[in-house]
């Protein structure tokens, strides 16, 4: 089989830069040992091995689909992958004890996704969803919600969902109609349609679990009247059986990628007859549904980052065994072609795609330690890691998932014609990668996110975290010789953010909202390069100090120097296009305007 | 049937920028009137509404494959397709009267191909192949060979095909083994195997002509020993029966995209008793090779701007009609959504597919007549001609073929969700044009033709008459007093194309060839983003003088006004990543030598 992703690599992140020490330190995690987490991710590979990577193409080749009579077939071996996931823990491992969990760190849980998602992106979404589903449930519920649904989601009988989407109302929450009305006992009755269900009903789980996003009868209108229910398929009796809750699985999505992963189509209370529990207060839906939400946008970038990475793992191992020409300065056509490999064209698209993969990996595992410490710290220090994060959730949603897809395109093109048969997985990565930059909010409602909530919210404290932070890697590199021309050019960029926001900042002065905003994406770019820049110089702080001591205990000396030297990489090649993108935002010119529509009459 | 290009362009480009009357007013082409022209550009246009782009989807869904015996099924319209393309001149039009053509420019034939791409890019592969092939034929084949093959051609009911790949020579042509034997009477005993053929052996025609590289026994190594030879499936006797050649087709390949355009494994000689003609001269192959191959890489790269104008017409239909969400400055959620094309970031990604789109189709025009003028004009003229066709020929395949996904990923962007379902064509779009950055020669191949031997052919004089033309539009625009900045940023990023070459011409002094050309690929993309903001600033200046003088004859004010609109946003959109790759190959640092393959170790 081939490679799908670098356990070393993983280690070194783990170990070394993120330092998961300090995080089983704290009280909350202490019962961990870092031997014992490692243990852990190596038995999630050998589980991803044996289980999921062998049935990525399958699972392509007979997509999920819709056959009437509200069934969606899956592929036969899912039961047993959403067992296998939850018999280890990686359903519920997550949650605290008091819920049934193993109250595991998300650096640890993020890392074992990473795995499955990288072996086998089509099945990883059904129980993820579900250890989030759960995870709503326990931060919102109540203590009977949690015990009628958590203890069958975590044990992968029942699939959790998220409803949001309406046939009306995609990118717009806002103008969702689905309904409820109260019924004695504290129920609702609901009624109405979602689309794009990920994983909604289908034949691999025994009961569905849709938290689901509805209006209460004479609730407010827009965003603040958005209650989040819990509504199963089938309705679970206080003795234990299920009886029918009315929600009818209407047909499917065939979709370019990721076909295995089921996206579905429900209608709720078509006769009449569909209840739902309200979770929490009325009206605070979408607030608690932003805590799934964030958690699943982060785990979408890092999908998006796992599946560009087995595809650079297959370009890899293809340019090392593949011979094809010779470099421009051989001109003897008897000498032996050279392995691909050494053309310079190809080092450079594996440096890219290095360079994207890891360090998207590394920023995930930078949120994913935000999360950590946001969990087991109190008062000011939990208020600035919980800034940081919610500031640097819109950019790993986004950057693995655009950056992603190029990745991806530098793999088939390493495999040349082969890339793009189906006798090579690249091919099923980079159509499967693509719908990470829709689902969970596209790229440009990520955008506005970043720009019009993250960038301003406390008076910009989010945003001093992150440059504080930098700051700090910075300071470090600059004590490093030869990684000080590299910190000198990251303080520069982020002097170019600061010169945009300035920019933009006059716009909000002048009210002009739409204007301050019609770029968002280009700065979700720009600050995108930026901060994997950030997470480059800081593995490359880290390489400096293991090959400066000689300590060569966990990794061999060209294992740092190869970090080095894909951190120069990407301030080379990829860093020169923040630049770029602050010059588009420092135009002056207002070219998509609406009036500009007329450009398109 | 939603549209998939825009003839309103097309005119705009044909009559007002690339002046289609200078070319019918050369003798060459003087049979032909504007009228006319445009008439059977209108005819082209029905041809494909008609009998191509109903099939589209189809072709897909039933991808063309291989049943053992020989045999690959292709769908049942392509028979049909085939004979009324030829039977409307688009196989046999461009070709001379003498050989049985209609002498059509290429600017009008390219045109026609362009909507059959856009309507449905895997089945027009077939015919233009054979056109290609007939091409070749007809430069440098016998009069025997003509009358042998020719007619068939053109009347489609003989697929010409090119084969040049072998199992182990993919990108390294130097490298192919198909053994060519003498004969007596002249013909030569074939013996190999060739793969990726295109249009290879199928159920639609009645015989095939591959043009064929082999190595004639004896023959030097390398692509000094290549010789071309007509190899068909079935030999044409004397009396117009068919016998065997012993030509098999093995196998076929399945693929992402383009799967009704079929890729096969053909076997020459396994019996020992394959014929084949030498076309022209024994090893000279590979140079007779190049025309079809240069004419190839331009249809490569019009049929993805094609795809990407066809994914761009399905955005801007949904943009118009989809309502959703609202602008940020309008907080009121009782108000109706607005449509999405009125979002910023909507207009902006409309606005880069428009850009890259009908830049790209202005690109081929350019090429289109180049190649017109080379046909109809002689001496110096021809030259001047002919160096800047070689010179933009790279970058005519390259530009649309990479940035051409990236329109299309937009394309899907702004149907959401909905985007990545086999409800719209988006998706099938992303999937088919991903191969024209890889067929007819990679990305990386064409960017070491552009910088190894285009740039410095004839001591720089293509690069010379690029940098004239260029300067001729900048001094048309310097005359328009609102277009006066943007001729003076095309020529600030000219000088920097100029800085660069200095930059990379020391490595060459050094003797160290790899070196300087190690980012070739980047330097592709330089002068590429260079060279469509040139297309961008010549529609500009003509839509300019139109507004200037009211002539709105042909078109509307706002047509014009949304041509400069858009020269607008290519300039501060797309431009400044010009000066970031300059960024990148000033690099003092050579991060992609082979030493650095250690990097994977």
């Amino acid at each position: 089989m081939a490679q799908y992703t670098s356990l070393e690599h993983i280690k070194f992140l783990l170990q070394d830069v993120h330092l998961l020490d300090e995080v089983v330190s704290l009280p909350h995690f202490s019962h961990l040992k870092w031997e014992e987490a490692w243990m852990m991710i190596e038995s999630a590979k050998q589980l991803a091995d044996r289980h999921m990577a062998p049935y990525f193409r399958e699972m392509d080749d007979k997509p999920a689909h819709y056959e009437g009579n509200g069934v969606v077939h899956t592929h036969p071996q899912l039961k047993n992958i959403i067992q296998h996931a939850a018999e280890n823990g990686w359903i519920g491992g997550a949650a605290r004890f008091e819920f049934g969990g193993m109250q595991l760190p998300m650096m640890l849980f993020n890392t074992a996704q990473h795995i499955f998602m990288a072996a086998n992106n089509g099945c990883q979404g059904y129980f993820s969803l579900s250890a989030g589903a759960a995870a709503l449930i326990t931060s919102f519920g109540s203590k009977e919600q949690v015990e009628a649904f958590v203890p069958k989601i975590f044990a992968g009988q029942w699939q959790g969902t998220m409803a949001l989407t309406e046939p009306q109302a995609g990118s717009s929450l806002t103008d969702i109609t689905t309904g409820a009305i109260p019924l004695e006992g504290g129920m609702y009755k609901i009624s109405g349609q979602k689309i794009f269900i990920s994983g909604g009903q289908h034949e691999a789980c025994d009961n569905f679990v849709h938290l689901t996003l509805a209006r209460i009868e004479g609730a407010p209108p827009g965003v603040k009247g958005i209650s989040l229910f819990i509504v199963p398929k089938f309705f679970p009796e206080k003795d234990g059986t299920l009886t029918s809750n009315d929600v009818f699985c209407a047909g499917d999505f065939q979709k370019m990628g990721q076909r295995g992963y089921c996206t579905t189509h429900l209608v709720f209370g078509d006769h009449g007859n569909c209840k739902g529990w309200l979770v929490g207060e009325p009206h605070k839906g979408l607030s608690y549904m932003f805590q799934m939400m964030n958690e699943a946008r982060i785990s979408v970038g890092l999908g998006a980052a796992s599946v560009a990475m087995a595809a650079y793992q297959t370009s890899l191992q293809y340019t090392k065994e593949r011979p094809q020409g010779r470099l421009a300065s051989e001109k003897d056509p008897l000498k032996p072609p050279t392995l691909i490999i050494s053309h310079p064209d190809v080092q450079r698209m594996l440096l890219t795609q290095k360079a994207i993969t890891e360090g998207s990996i590394s920023l995930a595992m930078e949120c994913s330690k935000l999360s950590d410490l946001v969990q087991a710290t109190n008062g000011e220090e939990k208020q600035k890691h919980w800034l940081l994060l919610e500031l640097l959730t819109p950019i790993m949603k986004t950057y693995p998932s655009e950056q992603g897809s190029r990745s991806v395109a530098l793999a088939i093109q390493t495999l040349g014609g082969y890339g793009f048969t189906t006798d090579f997985p690249v091919q099923q990565h980079y159509r499967d990668l693509k719908i990470t930059s829709l689902y969970e909010g596209t790229t440009g409602i990520q955008s506005l996110d970043l720009l019009g909530r993250k960038v301003v919210m406390e008076k910009g404290k989010a945003l001093l975290a992150l440059t504080a932070s930098i700051g700090e890697v910075i300071k470090q590199a600059s004590s490093c010789r030869p990684l000080t021309i590299y910190a000198e050019e990251l303080n520069d960029e982020l002097l170019r953010i600061d010169q945009v926001l300035q920019h933009l900042g006059q716009f909000v002065k002048q009210g002009d909202i739409d204007r301050y905003l019609s770029d968002a994406t280009v700065f979700m770019e720009q600050i995108s390069y930026v901060v994997i820049a950030w997470q480059w110089l800081k593995q490359a702080v880290v390489s400096y100090e293991k090959i400066q001591n000689e300590n060569f205990q966990n990794q061999k000396r060209s294992f740092y120097e190869s970090k080095i030297h894909t951190m120069k990489f990407f301030f080379r090649y990829e860093l020169p296009h923040a630049t770029a993108c602050s010059k588009v935002l420092m135009n002056t010119e207002f070219l998509t305007n609406s009036k500009a529509s007329e450009t398109f009459d």
